[in-house]
C-alpha cells in the first residue's frame, strides 16, 4: 500500500516539527495520502499512528473501497469532525495547511477547537505549509506508471489524429482541439489535463493562445499543447508541425528549439539547480540572438496537478532528485509571424532521464 | 457590456460597506465582473471608479480582447501588484475575499500593503465575503443564454446517444460515459460539466457512483447525470431509464420521483424560502414511505460554478429571487436494488419557472 508509506514519510516529518497531528485538507494532498477521489474528504495525521480519514455521507461506500484502511469518520464538515477528533485524543499541537485553509476556514476551525476544548486546553495550530507537495515533488512507482500511461494515450490521440489526415488545411483550431480532447477520452484518458492549445500561424507566437475560429493554412505552423489526465496524473506535451512545405525561416526556428530543448532534456541530471537546467536550454536560444523571444520558464513539476514542483525557471529554486517527474519546453516565438514549442514529460533518474512522451520531435510536415 | 452592470452592483455593495476599493482574486468572480478567461487575473474594484485589471505577460494580447474597458496592470504577481496600486491610489479600507484567500496569502497581502505604505497610514482590510457570489446567484440575460446554450447541448448529445444505440446492454458504464462526454464536446460543450455519472442497476442506488465496468443488463436502471460547458456556463441533467422491460417496482419508484420532481419544479416561485422548495417535493417521497431513501438536498445553484448559490434543501436559508439558476433533483435510492434521479436546470421567474433542460422526463424503456 503505498499510500501507508506516503503517511509514514509526513508523519516523520510532522514528528520533527514537533506537531502531534496534521490535518490535511488539500483533496489532491487527501488523494495522494489515502487514495480517496471524492469531492469531500480529509485526512487527520497522527504522529503516534491511528489516522482518521473523514467524508460525508454521499461518500461512505466509496470510502470503504478506497480507503479500507483507515478509520472513518462520516459527517458533512469533515474538517471541523476531525478537528473535534484530536481534541478529543488529546493533540496539543496541530498542523494545518496554511497555502490552502482560507482565512474565513482558519476562524472556523479555531473556534471549533476552543469548544472542543470545552474549558481546557485548546491546541495550537501550526503551519505545515505545502509538507506534502515536497513529498509528491518525488513520485513512486506507482505514480511514475500512471505518468507512463498519461503519456502513452496522448501519444496515442496525436498518432491517430494525423493518421486520420484530421491536421489538415481547411479545418479549424477549434475542431482540430475538439477531435483531439474527443480522441483522448476515446483512448483512456479521464479528461484531457487542461484546455488544450491549438494555435496555428501567427496565432502559433502567442504561448497560450485559445484555440478558436483561425482556419488551418498550407505552408503554417500548427502548435499543439495538450495532455491526459489517467488514474487522476496528467501528462503534457507540445509539438509543433509545418502545413504542407516548412520555408527555410521555419526549419531554422524549429532547429534551435529542438536544439535548446534537447539541450534541457540532457541537463536533467540529480542534483542539478533548477536555474541550471533552465539555462542549459536558454543560453542555446539567448546564443541565436533570440532571448527575448522565449519568454517563460523552461517546464515544470506534474503529476497530480499540472502544474506543481519542482519549477524550472530562472526564478526557480533547489535541485532535481531521482523520481521527480518534469516538463522541459522551451520555445521561440516571432510575434506575427509564428512561433515553436516542443515539450516533453520526463522522469529524473540516477542515469538518463525516463521520457514519457515518445511521439517524435522530428519537424512533421503535414 | 454586461460586465461594467455587474461591476457597479458591486460598487454600490462595497460603498454602502464603507470600503474605497475591493480586491477580488478568485478567478470565477474576475471572470463575473471583467470577462477574462485566463488562469491569472484579479481586479481593483474602486469606489469611486478607475477600476484597474491585473493579469501578468501570457495574457497582454487576451486581456486587450476580453477586459477592453479596463486599466490593465501586467505583473506576474497580479494581487500584489493591485494591492500596492490600491495604496498607491489612497484606498483607506479594502475589501477582500475571506473565503478565498489562503492564510497564506493575507499574510503576503498584509506585508505588501505595510511595505507600500512606506512609513504612511497603512490601509485597513476587511472582509467582503462573498459579495460577488451573491451578485451571481441572479443570472442576468446574457449568462440565461449561454446556460440555455449549455442545456442545449447536453439534451442533444443525450439524444444522438440514445439514437444510435449506444445505450444498450453488453456496454460498460464507462464506455457509456466517455461517448456522452465525447458526444458533449462534438456538440459544442467546452468541456463536461463535472464528472459524468452513469450509473446501472444497483450502482444507481448509490447516489455519486463513478462510472465503472458494470455492464448495462436488460431490465436494469440506467441512470445519467451529467452537464455541458458553454462559454463557461455548467447544464446540469439527470435522466433514468429502463433497459428493456421496466418491472412494476421500477415504474412505482419512477412515478413517485416524477411526481415529487414536478411538485419542486412547481414550487419554484419568487420569493419562496428554499427550505419550502425543498419540502414540496420531500414531501412527496415521505408520504410514500421513502424518507430515508432520499438522502440529499433537492437541488442547487448553477452558473460559472455546477454547485453555487443557492441551495436548495433542509438547512438552506433564503428566499429564491427572479433570474436564479437551479436544479430540481429529487431521487429515491433503494440499496442493492437501484434508484431513480430525475433532475433539471430551470430559471426562477416572475412566472412559471423557464425549464432549461428539454430532455423528455417520460420513463423511457430502451
Amino acid at each position: 500500500m503505498r499510500h501507508a508509506e506516503r503517511r509514514a514519510a509526513l508523519r516523520a516529518m510532522a514528528g520533527e516539527r514537533g506537531f502531534d497531528a496534521v490535518l490535511v485538507t488539500d483533496l489532491l494532498n487527501v488523494r495522494y495520502l489515502t487514495g480517496f477521489t471524492g469531492s469531500n474528504g480529509a485526512l487527520l495525521l497522527r504522529t503516534d499512528g491511528g489516522d482518521v480519514f473523514g467524508t460525508d455521507g454521499r461518500y461512505t461506500t466509496q470510502a470503504g473501497t478506497q480507503v479500507p484502511d483507515l478509520e472513518l469518520l462520516v459527517e458533512r464538515n469533515t474538517g471541523a469532525a476531525l478537528a473535534r477528533e484530536a481534541v478529543r485524543r488529546g493533540a496539543g499541537r496541530i498542523g494545518f495547511e496554511s497555502h490552502v485553509v482560507t482565512v474565513d476556514g482558519l476562524r472556523a476551525l479555531e473556534s471549533v477547537l476552543a469548544d472542543a476544548a470545552a474549558g481546557g486546553p485548546v491546541p495550537e495550530l501550526g503551519s505545515v505549509r505545502c509538507a506534502v507537495e515536497s513529498l509528491r515533488a518525488v513520485k513512486d512507482a506507482d505514480e511514475i506508471d500512471a505518468l507512463r500511461r498519461a503519456c502513452a494515450v496522448a501519444d496515442a490521440a496525436l498518432a491517430e489524429l494525423a493518421a486520420e489526415g484530421a491536421l489538415r488545411p481547411g479545418r479549424t483550431e477549434l475542431q482540430v482541439g475538439r477531435e483531439l480532447d474527443a480522441r483522448m477520452l476515446a483512448v483512456g484518458a479521464e479528461a484531457p489535463s487542461f484546455e488544450t492549445i491549438v494555435a496555428t500561424g501567427a496565432n502559433s507566437a502567442i504561448p497560450h493562445h485559445r484555440p478558436d475560429s483561425t482556419v488551418l493554412t498550407e505552408g503554417d505552423f500548427l502548435k499543439l499543447d495538450f495532455g491526459a489526465t489517467v488514474d487522476g496524473y496528467h501528462s503534457d506535451m507540445t509539438r509543433t508541425l509545418v502545413l504542407g512545405h516548412a520555408a527555410d525561416w521555419q526549419q531554422e526556428v524549429y532547429a534551435l528549439v529542438a536544439e535548446a530543448q534537447a539541450a534541457g532534456r540532457a541537463a536533467l541530471a540529480v542534483g542539478t539547480d533548477v536555474v541550471a537546467v533552465d539555462a542549459a536550454a536558454r543560453d542555446v536560444i539567448a546564443a541565436a540572438g533570440h532571448a527575448e523571444h522565449f519568454s517563460h520558464g523552461l517546464g515544470h513539476g506534474v503529476g497530480l496537478e499540472i502544474h506543481e514542483a519542482p519549477g524550472i525557471g530562472q526564478l526557480g529554486a533547489g535541485t532535481l532528485a531521482a523520481g521527480m517527474a518534469v516538463t522541459v519546453e522551451p520555445g521561440v516565438y516571432l510575434p506575427g509571424h509564428g512561433g515553436v514549442r516542443i515539450e516533453d514529460t520526463l522522469i529524473v533518474t540516477e542515469g538518463e532521464p525516463e521520457l514519457l512522451t515518445l511521439t517524435s520531435k522530428e519537424l512533421l510536415v503535414l
